[in-house]
C-alpha cells in the first residue's frame, strides 16, 4: 500500500477558498478560441494561467504558436526523480448569454461549491485541481517532476499544437502525460477513458447568386441553396438513424470487441438517466449497448447549423442566394481525417457540384491501453478518492493534442478527468462542484504517489 | 382618341419635389408588418397616409381590423360619375441593415430621381404616384369617384383584409378596382399581369430535447433535428428540378395553355437578363418558355431558412435541440391553399410524427381577364404613358387582397403596376425612380380619363 498522506484532507480544506477566488479569475476571462476578437482575451487567460503556476514554482511562460500561445511549465525538483507532464487547456466554447439562465456565461457564480460558468468544467476546474495536488505534491516531497501544457486552442481542434510540440519535444522529456478533460458517465462511479474518437469538421457553401430576391418574382426558376444542402445532407446520412450512406465511409472503422462494450457498460450507464441529463425527448437507440456503441467506437454524422436564408420571425418569402451547413464527423480507430474529408468531398461534388465542401479541422481518433502499471495507478487512485474504482471506457468527444503528445513524448498517456455529465459540458449552464474538485485533488495526490515509484 | 390633358407634363414637374418629399415621409416609418413590435410605426404609417389622402381632398380614415388597421377613403364628387376603389399596400418586407449598401433601409435616400429605401417600389412610391393622378384628375375635372384601401398588412398575408372587407362592403360601392403593386418583366416592356399566384406559408419544427449538448458526449445517439430536417426537405421535393414528390400536390394546379403562354412571352423576357437582373450565377431552366412557366404558372415549394443550431463562426460541435424550417407554396389555380396544407402536413407527419407542421397562412391565387372595356383602358393607358402596349402576364408573386376585392366588390380588378425587375422588390437596396413615377402618374391619368366614360 501506499504511504499515508499527512494533513490532505486539511490541505484540501485549507485550500478551498483560494481555488474558488482562482477559479472565478479564470472563468471571467472569455478564452473563446472560436471567435477572432477574443485574442486579446486568450492572451490575458494566458498572461494569469503563468501567473498561478509561478505562484506554485512552476518555472512557466506563455510560449507562442502560429496561432494562440500554449502555456507551458516546469517544476523539475530533482533529476532523479520521474517526471509527468499534464495536459490541460485554458480556452473555451462561445457562450449564447441568452441561453443561460444567469444570461451571464462570463460572470462566475458560486452557489455552495457549485460553480457555474463557461469553462468551469471544460477545461478550467480540471485544470486548477491538478495544479493543487501538484501543490500539495511538492509541499510534502512526493518525489516526481511536473511539467505543464495547458493549451489555448484545444476547442478549434488544436491547429497548431502538433508542429509546437514537435518543435519543442526536446523540452518536454517526460515519463507520462495525465490528461484531465473527460467526462464520467455516472457521478458515482469514476470513468477512466483509453480512447478518443477524433473529429473532422468542415463545411458545406452553395451560393447560387449574389443577393436573396422575392419568391413571388422568381420562385419555381431560381435555385434554392439551403433546399439543396438539405439535399445533399439527405444523401450524405439518414439522419433517423445516424448511418451514414457515403460509400467506404465506415470501411477503416474499427468495431468495438465484445470485452471493450463489457467495460463501456461496467461505467454505470443507464438509458434513461442518459436521456434525462441530456434533456432529450427520445434518442435514436434504446439499449444501453447500443447506446455506448453510437457515442463510443461509432463515426457520426453531425449537422450543427444551416446558415443563409431568413431566421426572424415569420415566413419572408425570399429565395435565399446563398447558404452554409455547418458539420462535422466524429471519427473512430483507424479513420484517418483527411482521407475522410476527401471521400465526403468527392461525394458531395459529385451530386452537386457548386457546394464548396471546406476543410475546416481533422483531429485523429486515439486509442490507448487500459492495462500497464500507470492504469493500474489510475485505478488505485480514483478508488482512493472516490470509493470506487473506475470503469474503462472509451470517450466520444476529442481532444486533438493526444495523438501529437503520443507521437512526439513517447510516454504513456492516462485520462484522469472530473468533468460528469450534468456539468453541461459544451452547454448552457455549464457547471463544475467542489465535490469534485476535492475529491480531484486527493485522486491527483494519490495517482503522483504511485507514479513517483515507477520508473 | 381621348381627350387633351392640359398642362399635364407641367403639373407632372411641378409635383416631383412635393412626391419626393412624401414618400421620404413614408419610406422613414418601417412599416413592419413581419414585427409585432412595430405596431407604432405601422400605426404612425397609418396616420400619415390619412394625412396624405386628406391633403388631397379626401375623407380618409385609419379603420382598425382584428389586426393592424386599414387606412379607407372617399372621394366622391358626384353620384352620377363612376367610381373607382384604388387599392395600394403600406406595409413593407423586413430589412437586414446589414445587408444594404446604405445600411439603413429606413432612411430615404434620393439620387438623381432614384429613390432608395424599404418600401420605396413596394409599394409607397406607387401609392403616391397614384393618388398625385388622382389630383390631377380631380383638379382638372375628370369626371371620376375615388376610393382608397391601403392596407398595411399585405406582407403578412392580408389575414384581416377578407373580414373587413366582407363587413364594410356596402361602403366600398365601386365600378371597378386598380391595384398598382405588381412588377413588370422589363422596363421597355409594360406588363399588365391578370392572374397571381397565391401564397401558402407554414413552418416545420422539430424538438428533440430541452438544450443544445456536445456533440462528442451523445453524437451518434442523440437525434439531429436539423438532420431530420433536411431529410424530410428532400422527400417533399427535388431542389434541383423543383418538382414536388408529395403526391397530389399538382392534381388540382391548371396548366397554362399555349396562347397563355404566348403572352407571357410577348412581354419581352430575356432569360440573360433575368439572371444578370436577380444576380444568379444558374437558374434551374434555360429556355424563356419554362422559365416563364415556372415562375407564373406552377406552384412552388420554397425553404425560406432553417434556424436551431449554431450560426457563429466556424463549427460548434453541438447537436441541437430544436430546428424550425420556414416554408412557403406559391399556388396556382386552382389549388387550394388549406387543402394543399393538409396534404403536405399529412405527408410530413405519416414519415416524422415528431415534425410540428404549423400554418401559419393562405392566400388563394387570382385569376382575371386580359380582355373587356378595363383591359382596353390599361392598354391604352400604358401605350399613353410609356409608348409601348402592354404585355398581359401572370404574376408569381401574392396580393391576398385581389381575391377578397374579387369576392365582395363585384368589380373588375385591373393590375397597374410599375415596379421593375431592378427595384429589388423584398430585397436589399429596393428602389424606384421618377421615371416610373412620373409615367404612371400619366398612365392612371390615362387611364382615369377612359374609364370615366365606362358605364
Amino acid at each position: 500500500m501506499s504511504r499515508s498522506f499527512p494533513n490532505l484532507d486539511e490541505y484540501i480544506n485549507s485550500v478551498r477558498l483560494e481555488f474558488e477566488d482562482k477559479l472565478g479569475q479564470f472563468v471571467e476571462i472569455p478564452t473563446i478560441s472560436m471567435e477572432p476578437e477574443r485574442r486579446p482575451d486568450i492572451e490575458r487567460g494566458g498572461d494569469l494561467a503563468v501567473d498561478f503556476l509561478k505562484s506554485v514554482g512552476v518555472e512557466a511562460e506563455k510560449a507562442p504558436t502560429a496561432g494562440y500561445p500554449c502555456v507551458i511549465g516546469h517544476l523539475i525538483r530533482d533529476k532523479n526523480y520521474p517526471t509527468v507532464t499534464v495536459y490541460n487547456h485554458l480556452d473555451v466554447q462561445p457562450a449564447n448569454p441568452e441561453e443561460w439562465e444567469s444570461k451571464k456565461p462570463f460572470t462566475f457564480f458560486n452557489k455552495d461549491g457549485r460553480y457555474e460558468g463557461r469553462g468551469t468544467t471544460d477545461d478550467k476546474g480540471p485544470a486548477l485541481t491538478a495544479l493543487y495536488a501538484v501543490r500539495y505534491a511538492v509541499e510534502n516531497q512526493i518525489p516526481l517532476n511536473f511539467r505543464f501544457l495547458w493549451e489555448l486552442e484545444e476547442e478549434i481542434g488544436s491547429p497548431n499544437f502538433d508542429l509546437f510540440l514537435k518543435n519543442r519535444k526536446e523540452e518536454f522529456n517526460t515519463n507520462s502525460v495525465v490528461v484531465s478533460d473527460t467526462i464520467w458517465i455516472n457521478r458515482q462511479k469514476p470513468a477512466v477513458p483509453y480512447g478518443l474518437r477524433g473529429l473532422l469538421t468542415f463545411t458545406l457553401n452553395l451560393e447560387t447568386g449574389s443577393k436573396d430576391v422575392h419568391s413571388g418574382l422568381v420562385g419555381g426558376a431560381a435555385r434554392n441553396p439551403i433546399g439543396e444542402l438539405s439535399k445533399i445532407i439527405a444523401e450524405c446520412y439518414d439522419a433517423s438513424t445516424g448511418e451514414v450512406k457515403i460509400p467506404g465511409f465506415y470501411d477503416d472503422a474499427v468495431a468495438v470487441t465484445e470485452e471493450q462494450l463489457q467495460s463501456f457498460l461496467a461505467a454505470g450507464f443507464d438509458v434513461d438517466r442518459f436521456i434525462k441529463v441530456y434533456g432529450f425527448n427520445s434518442i435514436r437507440f434504446s439499449s444501453a449497448a447500443d447506446v455506448l456503441k453510437a457515442i463510443m467506437s461509432r463515426p457520426t454524422f453531425e449537422v450543427h447549423g444551416i446558415t443563409g436564408g431568413y431566421s426572424g420571425i415569420g415566413v419572408k418569402t425570399i429565395v435565399p442566394h446563398q447558404a452554409q451547413a455547418k458539420i462535422s464527423t466524429r471519427l473512430v480507430p483507424n479513420m484517418d481525417g483527411k482521407k475522410t474529408f476527401e471521400l465526403i468531398k468527392d461525394f458531395i461534388e459529385k451530386r452537386n457540384p457548386d457546394i464548396k465542401v471546406n476543410f475546416l479541422s481533422a483531429a485523429p481518433p486515439y486509442l490507448g491501453h487500459f492495462d500497464g502499471p500507470f492504469a493500474d495507478a489510475a485505478r488505485e487512485a480514483m478508488q482512493f478518492a472516490f470509493g470506487e474504482t473506475p470503469a474503462f471506457t472509451r470517450e466520444g468527444g476529442t481532444i486533438g493534442a493526444c495523438v501529437s503528445m503520443q507521437k512526439y513524448l513517447n510516454a504513456p498517456l492516462i485520462f484522469l478527468g472530473l468533468s460528469l455529465p450534468e456539468h453541461g459540458y459544451h452547454e448552457p449552464n455549464e457547471n463544475y462542484d467542489w465535490q469534485q474538485a476535492s475529491g480531484g485533488i486527493k485522486m491527483f495526490v494519490k495517482y503522483f504517489d504511485k507514479i513517483s515509484k515507477l520508473k
